[in-house]
């Protein structure tokens, strides 16, 4: 290596070096089980960070419909697991992590003994199929490793994994008549004609590839696998459940149920037949890819060449420690570490790997593609994740961010309707909530100099996206600067959240210097006026003519034209520009007295039992953390020049909404924006309105913690005299220089230095 | 260019010289309407030789199945088009030649005038939908050229076709309301489920791309396609005809019937719409692939860069009479000339290309694969075919035969089961019909030195096929030599077109010096003593137990242990040893008298009703031209020593079975297999035992021919004194020296020189 090369690379060894040294154990403090009972929708498998295989436990897979009508049970089971179940059906390779609504679980793994049973059986009798008992005194979930017993088989269960494959041991009692089931039927939010096609081909004793096609949240989508175990079996077979099937075509000829190794259909179940001495672990290698049979076989060969289940563990967990080791904290106590380090694992879940080892990946447009010079991401829940979970991306994965915002793009020039991703998983738009919330990703990274890739191409984007007139009352909205309730049910927040993303838009114009489209969507940004009714005080769904809807509850979800959250939630919904609407609401006085009156006020049942995707504990006073649209809110007190009203609150907030349990989350982790938000409020500031480069201060829950920058800088956060009691803030020095508008900016982060928090017991007035 | 390079090429020069003088209009004597009518299952529009794309019209599509049974009037339908039919329900891409089961009918467009309408209507009442009369009058098929007028709509269709693009031109009446549909649920053999997915993407204003996957007698198919109009339509809608689909997911967010441009599902039909002047032309290019769309639209503009209807006729004609004059005859009427050039077309329709231009293809292993140094073809009807298409193709083909045997040995290698075909389509094998012929195309091959590739590899994968124990019986056939009735339905015709195959292995080893593998395969070649009843002196159904069935009846076809043949028939099977099977039968006497029975035998109509596939004409006394088991038949007389019997019955089988009209084919055409028979027999001589070098010599109905061979030489036939009466053969001279044993041999043709009949009115006994 030449001198200059090295010099040019050492800041990159320095920093390396830097992290490195930070490698301290702290998968320990990650707990998957949190959030995995009641709403967090979590799942305790394992994965990687950002990993494309998410290899975790069913408890269970409800189907999506009975008798042709939505099962309003399904969405418990949006992660496969439930903490309250008491079986498990199997081990499958794809799931979202805390979402509202689902898809995936693909290509379910369960090993068995004795009998066949090619049937899963039910809860009250697993007896009846091939599901097991199982208890959580014999389940361990780490980051990266997850095992438990399987009590009627007595098979020890052991799962981890690389980025797109999933690696199984399986112990097995000594037998002669043990059995790998692959139950390519099986899926999360199924319904009986969700697979459209299946394939399996048999290419040795050891090796098996296939696809399953589906038709789901994820409209047409192929996952391609290709699996290999570390001993031959001795025979195999399979049951197609489609009865249509049989008899057509002349494949009829054959005995497809056994050792036949060519298999297609849509309701298929295979199994793979070994004997067992006592303790005989048998592996697999399960590897999945979006392009191919060949490109699943060569991620499997390239990213688990030997047959090392602890080898794939350790890298897995220290993959882990390298992303957790990114934030070191010191917490008052154990379980605020372990909420701290859950929440980082949650957020670098999502979103999601996906392309080959190889750069390949298919397209909207149904073609293959290869990713150049970025990694091609997918699993977007942008409403949710805008909000925190980017942000914190911008600071922590500024490389990763940017790779998402390119796959972002490329999901723009790949669809034909050309839009930016609402709601996205697998190349595919699934349309899931509102607004055009990319845009909000594309200005927070470029306002924060993360984006590399060409600006004026990104505007170009989000202007199409915000154009589309026929999607969601954007017409109308364009037209008459706000949706009337006749037209469109989520009338309101469907106004609000555009007219955030519109200010969004214009920051971008902004810093590009075009001055037309600046002015034009920084117009439209102030809409959130036109459902804003004056007369009371809070937004309101309007009529097309202009007056406001008579029928109306500020408490009340549905029907009012809001979605997951109520007036008094979504009324604070201006992220953008909060001095504007505090005068909207009468000033600061009245402002603050709504704040005030939001987090004591007392939702009654009714209008509880509207809220979606969270429990009772998910909610302080009326304000609902469990949901996303009011995130920001605590924050608002800082505005309304009450800072150490914003301090408790976010206190209160972190102590009763994120505990160190099963059931500890109050509502779906959705992708990690709830895990997001944990972060940033525990480290005591918040993006109150990405797009800017602006955090309000809060009360940091932390007694220290030093962020490793990947541009080789670190800050460090010191909260001085913390302690459960002393969340007020006396003074904070950025670099021992004091701050007093209760803001820091982006840069300051990003330059390196440290923020100091002097805490007390007394709020500061 | 150096003189040494000049010289290596002069060979070809001077053949594509020798070539290009003979380029007469020779496709003025194809008339691709002949078998049409009742049995023969061609299809009348456009195709260019060996064409991907067979763009021609669909009369009506019947289901596979009504209320859950399958329905027996289906395969009429088999070629998509009757003759019989008064309606046509639009334009389909992909279609079989002649054969009995079918499958495609892909991508059928249909231009209406008026208000629109999105199901096809009833023949009865063809107005209810979007289908119009025509009549026969107004219609007008050519190689390469099909038009017809539609007269409900006014409209003039005409297509052409490229070797991977259908080129359509349709001439409007002026109309404010005009329409262009494209039915993604159409298709031939069709039924509820056949559609397991659809895609289309409206890309712009002209252009379209998308797929159609089915599950049909290719199991697992998908076809992609691009589609480019001449002009831009103003809008666009589908119907989309699966009601399930409909509630689930939030695409319903938009009204995806009118103008959207992302369309997925089982059940779609779509619109283009447009104003048309009073003749104005509207345009199609659709390309297909079975790759990706992004192939497909290469395929296109690679293909059909330009918006010119007449020259990509023109072209697609040029390339028919390059192939068609690769034969040069003269005959005694028009009628005999256009037979001839009709068979030629037919020939030449089937096996298919089938690779995108750029060399990429999906296999079996359902990856996508590069064609290396070959063009990878598909349309294997091999039962039918190794007869004598694939024997016409080893002297007239001999570059594409070697390249289907290269296809076939991808197919092998490919295939999880590692068989060669049975009968494949769009790397699918669908296993119709019985044995294991693609051994005979390459005995063939490598016997007459046509096939270039690795032969030991061919032979492996011969043998490797012929010992797949579970299929079809060849387990029991290997053990006990033959297949026992109780346990196949077919058993005797199976155990004896084994035995034939078998010959044909032992002489690739033969060839290759394996003297092991030669032993073993001719005896295995030996195996058609074991069915046959000595003291019956037929062929006939034998019990495990070593006994000859009791129950049997010489006549019938069902339940005797015969496919599409009865024992009269299938007794002359032993292509391979017809001496033997004289000695078995009884002697030259008995043998003769056998045959004569078999010419002039009446068979019943209850025996009649048990065959399949052809028509009364189709059959001579018992002789069943209409099906291939006894194609080879008539020239057994040879072997006899009644050289006399093979030239009258070759002669009256050619004017019996072949007629320059609608239903002029008395059975289907089978990929061109009854086309080949009448091209070897009018030139007057057939390849009896493929895998042999040895043609027997039958009666030339020609007056003479020229025979242009890959290879610079030619090979000239003239029958002197030719008439309709002087159908025997005085003397037979090759390049002047007399031939006495009735046989030539390949290497005589492809030598060059000339083959001259004497004919005579009276037999030479």
């Amino acid at each position: 290596m030449s001198l200059r090369k090295f010099i040019l690379i050492l800041p990159v060894l320095v920093a390396s070096l830097f992290n490195s040294q930070k490698l301290e154990n702290l998968v320990k403090f990650v707990n998957p089980i949190i959030g995995t009972e009641k709403m967090g929708h979590t799942y305790p498998g394992a994965t990687v960070p950002f990993g494309a295989v998410q290899l975790s436990p069913e408890t269970d897979t409800l189907s999506y419909e009975v008798k042709g009508k939505y099962n309003p049970d399904v969405y418990k089971y949006c992660a496969g697991y439930r903490y309250e179940d008491k079986t498990i059906v199997g081990f499958s390779h794809t799931h979202f992590s805390g979402t509202g609504h689902s898809d995936l679980g693909d290509f379910l793994i369960m090993p068995t003994t004795g009998k066949l049973k090619l049937n899963p059986g039910t809860a009250q009798n697993p007896g009846s199929g091939f599901r097991s008992r199982f208890s959580h005194q014999n389940e361990k979930a780490e980051a990266g490793y997850y095992k438990v017993k399987l009590d009627d088989s007595n098979i020890l269960a052991e799962l981890t994994a690389t980025t797109r494959v999933g690696f199984h041991q399986y112990t097995f009692p000594k037998s002669d008549d043990a059995h790998i089931i692959l139950d390519l039927m099986s899926g999360i939010y199924n319904y009986d004609d969700k697979n459209v096609w299946t394939y399996v081909r048999i290419e040795n004793d050891r090796r098996i590839t296939g696809y399953r096609q589906t038709n789901g949240w994820a409209r047409t989508r192929t996952v391609y696998f290709a699996m290999e175990f570390s001993r031959p079996f001795k025979s195999y077979g399979q049951k197609n459940f489609d009865s249509k099937q049989a008899y057509r075509g002349f494949w009829r000829k054959w005995n497809q149920d056994e050792n036949f190794p060519e298999i297609a259909g849509k309701k298929i179940r295979m199994h793979f037949d070994f004997d067992t001495l006592d303790n005989e672990k048998i592996q697999i290698k399960f590897a999945i890819s979006p392009v191919s049979q060949a490109n699943a076989l060569e991620n499997l060969q390239k990213e688990t060449p030997d047959w090392n289940f602890d080898n794939v563990k350790n890298q897995a967990q220290n993959n882990w420690n390298k992303e957790l080791s990114k934030i070191v904290v010191n917490t008052l106590n154990d379980d605020d570490k372990v909420n701290f380090y859950t929440a980082m694992y949650h957020t670098f879940i999502n979103p999601t790997t996906y392309m080959d080892i190889n750069g390949e990946y298919k397209g909207l447009d149904q073609n293959v593609h290869q990713a150049k010079d970025f990694t091609n991401y997918t699993t977007f829940s942008l409403w949710d994740t805008y909000r925190a979970l980017h942000p914190f991306f911008n600071i922590i994965q500024p490389k990763r961010n940017n790779d998402m915002i390119k796959s972002m793009l490329a999901h723009y020039n790949q669809f034909s309707l050309k839009m930016l991703p609402v709601w996205s998983h697998y190349a595919n738009e699934n349309w899931c909530m509102s607004g055009y919330h990319s845009v909000s990703l594309i200005a927070d990274a470029i306002v924060k100099g993360t984006y590399t890739g060409n600006p004026e191409e990104a505007l170009k984007a989000c202007i199409t996206t915000s154009s589309k007139r026929n999607y969601e009352g954007i017409g109308e909205y364009i037209d008459k600067g706000y949706i009337s309730a006749e037209k469109n049910g989520t009338s309101v927040s469907n106004t609000l959240e555009y007219a955030y993303d519109d200010w969004a838009i214009a920051q971008i114009a902004k810093k590009l210097g075009k001055t037309d489209i600046y002015n034009e969507y920084l117009k439209r940004s102030e809409n959130w006026k036109n459902v804003f009714d004056k007369s009371i005080g809070f937004m309101r769904p309007r009529l097309s003519d202009g007056s406001f809807k008579k029928e109306f509850d500020l408490l009340s979800t549905h029907g009012q034209g809001f979605i997951e959250g109520n007036s008094w939630n979504y009324s604070f919904f201006v992220p953008h520009n909060p001095n504007g609407l505090m005068d909207a609401m009468g000033g600061k006085k009245k402002f603050s007295e709504n704040l005030d009156q939001l987090f004591t006020m007392h939702l009654p049942d009714e209008f509880f039992a509207d809220t979606e995707d969270i429990t009772r504990e998910g909610i302080i006073g009326g304000y609902v953390h469990g949901n996303e649209p009011a995130h920001h809110v605590a924050y608002l007190y800082n505005v309304a020049g009450q800072p150490w009203k914003t301090q408790s609150q976010i206190r209160k907030i972190l102590e009763m909404q994120y505990k160190a349990k099963p059931d500890g989350l109050g509502g779906n982790d959705d992708c990690g924006q709830m895990s997001a938000w944990y972060i940033f409020s525990s480290l005591g500031f918040y993006p109150v309105s990405p797009g800017s480069d602006e955090y309000q201060i809060g009360s940091p829950s932390v007694k220290n913690a030093t962020l490793n920058l990947e541009n080789g800088k670190s800050f460090e956060i010191e909260a001085k005299n913390q302690s459960d009691k002393n969340v007020y803030i006396e003074k904070i020095e950025l670099n021992g220089k004091a701050i007093k508008d209760f803001t820091i900016r982006h840069q300051d982060i990003m330059n390196g230095g440290k923020l100091t928090f002097y805490m007390t017991d007394k709020p500061k007035k």
